[in-house]
C-alpha cells in the first residue's frame, strides 16, 4: 500500500470513527472535508500572511511556556507571581461575579466606573484633570494599548526609536504598521567587575541625538524597564523629552512597571515634563499593578488628539473590554484611592514585598556564580552567565544565540527557566544580549 | 482680559489648586504641562491617524451608546440581555475568581482547558477531529477574531466580498487591512406587502458571480445574519462555496448566533461543505453563546496553517486572553458537553426561551404600524418604519439618513431604541437601509 493510500485509509477510517460517534450530536449535518491535495497548493501558496507581516514567528513567550510545559522547571522565565494576588482584588471579581447585571456590553472606550477612577488616580499624580471620557482609554492588556498606540499613529516609512533591551512587542508592533524601528541600546558606563546595577546603563547622547530626524514619528519608553530593571532619571527623561520637542515626536511610555521603584529612586512619568503632555501616550496595566496578569486589562492615557487614534485601533480591532474584570479593578483603583497614603496601599506595600525576593535573587545568583545586574525597579532581575560557560554543554542545543542555547540547556539539565535576553534586542545589537539571561524575582 | 489671557488664567488657577491637592499624594514630582500654543498646529498636524485609518469615526455603538446614556430609553438597539445570564456561568466565574492561582497569564493561542473543551465540542459538530494547539485560537471577543482573520489574510489590493447588511466593524477591518470591500447586497424576493420573513431576503446568483475574480481574496458569511436573521440555506452555502473553490478564495464565517435559529430552519457550519474545511475559518463567541456578551471572549477554528495567521496577528496585538474568563468558559462548555442531547442544554433551551421573545416583538412591531421581517435565527429583527413616518418629525434631527433620524427621533421622543441599519450597508447601498430600523429582542 503507498503511503499516500494508506494515508487516505486511516484518515477515512478516523472519519467513520468520528461519523459513528456523531450520530449522537443532533445537530451534525455535515462533515468537514478537506480540499483535494492538487488544490492544497494554490491554497497555501494564497493564503498567507500580508507582506507587512511575513517572517512572523511565534513569539520567545510561546516557544518558552512550550517548553515550560514539557521539562516543569522552575519558571522564572514569565513575569507574574506564583503566588495568589491580594484576597480584596479576588474578592472584588468574586462581588462582580456575583452581580448579574454586571456581564453585558460595557462602554467601548473604557467602563464608566473604571475609567473614573483610573483619571481619579493620575490626575493626583500628574497634576492635570484627566478627561475620563476623552483622555482616557481602558485595554485588553498594556499589550493592546501599546499596539493601538503604535498602529495609531506609525505610517508606512515612519521612524520609530525603540531603547534595548526591550519588552519584545515593540518591534513587530511598529513594523506591522510599515514603521521602521531605530534600535539604540542601553551600555554599561563602566564594566570594572564589580557589581552592576541596571543604573550603570546608560544612553549615549550623541548616539541618541542622531537617530532623530525629520522621520522620526515617535520614541518608545519603557520605565522601570523590562527587561534590565532601570529607572531613568530626571536628567535621562529630559534629554529625551527635549530632543521629542525639538523634532516633533510623540513619547510612547510604558509604565507597566510604575509602582515597582526600589529606594531610593523615583519613578517619573515623563508626561509630567515641561511641555509633555500633549506628545506623550502613558500606559499602565492592571496586571502589573495588582498582581493580576492573567485579568488583561491595561490603560493609556493622553491628550484627546492622541487618544483618539487610538480610541479608532481598539474600536476597529476589539472594540470593548471585559466589563466583569473592569468592574472589579474599578473596586481595586476605588480602594486603593482611599488609602494612597499608606502603607498598605498595594501601590506602596508592593514593592516592599519585592525588595527582599530582589535581594535574595541577587545573592542566590552571585553564589551561582553569575553576576547579576541590580535593578531599579520592575521584578526581572538580568544577569550574566558567562562565569558558568565551562559547565554548561551549549553544543546540546542549535539555536542561533547563545542566551537561548544557555537558558534551553539550564531548563532541561538544571530545571531552571530564565528568558533569552536577544529576545528584546533588533538583530542587530543581539550579540549585546547574549551572556545574558532574565529572571522573574515575584516568586 | 482677551479670550486666551482668561483661558490661561483659568487653566492656571485650576492647575495650582490641583498642585496643593497632589500634595497628599507622595509620587507627585511633576505637573503635566501642555505645549505652548505655538507648537500645538504641528502637534496636531503630525500626529494623526495613519494614511489606512483616515476618516475614521466613532462606530454607530459608540454614537448610540452616548444617546442611551443620555436619554435612558428602552434600549433595544444594542445586542445583550437585560436579564442575568444562566447561573451557572456566572457561578463558575464566581468559583475561578475564588482560586488564588487561576489570575495568571495563560497560554496566548488559547487556555489549555478552553481549546481542549471547545475542539472537543466542534469536533462532534463539524465531523472532523479538530487539533486544540493548533486548529483552535481563543480571542479577545469574536470581535479580534474577525479582525485577526482579517488582517492575517487581507493584504493591500485584495477584494474581500461582503454581505449586505453586514456586522458593521467587516468593513473598517478590510479597509484597515489596504483591502477593497466589494459589497453586495441581499434583496427581497417578493415585495407583495404580505409579512416578510429574513428567508424572502436573498443573493443574486448572477450579481454574486460577478463579484469573484482573481483578486477576490475571501469572502465575509454570517449565519445567521445579524441584522437581518437569515440563516442560510444548504443551496445558498452550497452556491457561496462552489465559487470559493472556483476561485480559491477563503471564507470567514461569523456564526456567533450559531444556537440561536428557530425551528425548522437549521444551522449549517460551511466548513463542513464539500472540500471546504481548507479554505474557511469559523468564528464563535461565547458572549453569544452564554449570554455574556460582557465576557469578551471568542474564537476561531480553521485549519492549521490559516490559523497560523491569526495566531500571528493575535501575537503581535493582544498576546494572551483573560485567564479567569477562560477558565469559567471551559467550565461552562464541560458541563454543556455533558448535556448536548437534553433540552436543559443551553445550547438547545435558549432559541426556546427567544421564540416567544420573537413572536411578541413581531406583534408589538405589526400592532404598532411597522413592517417586521421575521427572522429565522439571532436575536435581532429588522422592521420597515415607513408605514409611521407621517407621526415623526424627521426634521428635526440633522443626520444624512432617514433610519438615523428616526432612531434618535424614537429615542428621544417615544423612549424606545433601536439601531440604523444603514450603519450596516457599504455607503453605495445604504438607501437599501434607510426604511428600516434594527431591535434587539433578548430583553
Amino acid at each position: 500500500m503507498s503511503v499516500a493510500v494508506k494515508v487516505s485509509w486511516i484518515t477515512l477510517n478516523r472519519n467513520l470513527k468520528l461519523v459513528a460517534s456523531q450520530c449522537l450530536a443532533r445537530s451534525v449535518s455535515q462533515m468537514a472535508t478537506s480540499a483535494p491535495p492538487s488544490q492544497m497548493e494554490e491554497i497555501v501558496k494564497k493564503f498567507k500572511l500580508p507582506k507587512a507581516y511575513e517572517g512572523s514567528r511565534p513569539s520567545v513567550w510561546v516557544e518558552y511556556i512550550q517548553l515550560a510545559m514539557e521539562y516543569k522547571p522552575l519558571n522564572l522565565g514569565q513575569g507574574f507571581p506564583d503566588y495568589p494576588p491580594p484576597e480584596y482584588i479576588t474578592d472584588a471579581l468574586m462581588q462582580v461575579a456575583s452581580d448579574g447585571n454586571l456581564h453585558q456590553y460595557t462602554r467601548g472606550y473604557g467602563h464608566p466606573r473604571l475609567v473614573q477612577a483610573i483619571a481619579k488616580l493620575y490626575s493626583k499624580l500628574i497634576g492635570r484633570e484627566l478627561n475620563p471620557q476623552t483622555e482616557v482609554l481602558t485595554t485588553l492588556g498594556a499589550y493592546e494599548a501599546l499596539y493601538a498606540a503604535i498602529t495609531g499613529h506609525v505610517d508606512v516609512g515612519d521612524e520609530v526609536i525603540i531603547i534595548e533591551p526591550f519588552f519584545d512587542c515593540y518591534e513587530p508592533m511598529v513594523r506591522y504598521a510599515g514603521g521602521i524601528p531605530r534600535f539604540i541600546a542601553l551600555k554599561p558606563k563602566s564594566t570594572d567587575g564589580t557589581t552592576l546595577s541596571s543604573s550603570d546603563f546608560v544612553l549615549d547622547k550623541t548616539e541618541l541625538e542622531s537617530l532623530f530626524n525629520q522621520k522620526t514619528k515617535a520614541i518608545i519608553l519603557n520605565t522601570p524597564n523590562n527587561p534590565l530593571g532601570k529607572v531613568f532619571t530626571l536628567e535621562e527623561l529630559t534629554l529625551i523629552a527635549n530632543l521629542c520637542k525639538k523634532h516633533n515626536v510623540l513619547c510612547i511610555s510604558d509604565e507597566v512597571y510604575e509602582w515597582m521603584v526600589y529606594e531610593p529612586n523615583k519613578h517619573i512619568r515623563i508626561a509630567t515634563l515641561p511641555g509633555m503632555w500633549d506628545r506623550t501616550i502613558t500606559i499602565g496595566s492592571a496586571g502589573k499593578t495588582f498582581s493580576v496578569t492573567g485579568w488583561k486589562l491595561g490603560w493609556a492615557y493622553g491628550p484627546s488628539n492622541l487618544l483618539f487614534n487610538i480610541q479608532m485601533i481598539h474600536q476597529n480591532s476589539v472594540y470593548t473590554g471585559c466589563t466583569p474584570i473592569q468592574e472589579a479593578t474599578a473596586i481595586a483603583f476605588e480602594k486603593e484611592l482611599g488609602r494612597l497614603e499608606s502603607d498598605e496601599c498595594y501601590f506602596n506595600s508592593i514593592t516592599k514585598e519585592l525588595e527582599p525576593k530582589k535581594k535574595y535573587m541577587a545573592t542566590f545568583l552571585q553564589e551561582t556564580g553569575f553576576k547579576p545586574i541590580v535593578p531599579e525597579g520592575g521584578y526581572f532581575m538580568m544577569a550574566d552567565w558567562t562565569p558558568l560557560e565551562a559547565n554548561v554543554d551549549l553544543s546540546s542545543e542549535s539555536d542561533q544565540y547563545k542566551d537561548y542555547r544557555f537558558t534551553k540547556w539550564m531548563t532541561k539539565n538544571v530545571g531552571l527557566q530564565g528568558i533569552p535576553p536577544t529576545a528584546f534586542y533588533g538583530v542587530e545589537h543581539k550579540p549585546l544580549g547574549e551572556n545574558f539571561v532574565r529572571y522573574c524575582f515575584i516568586k
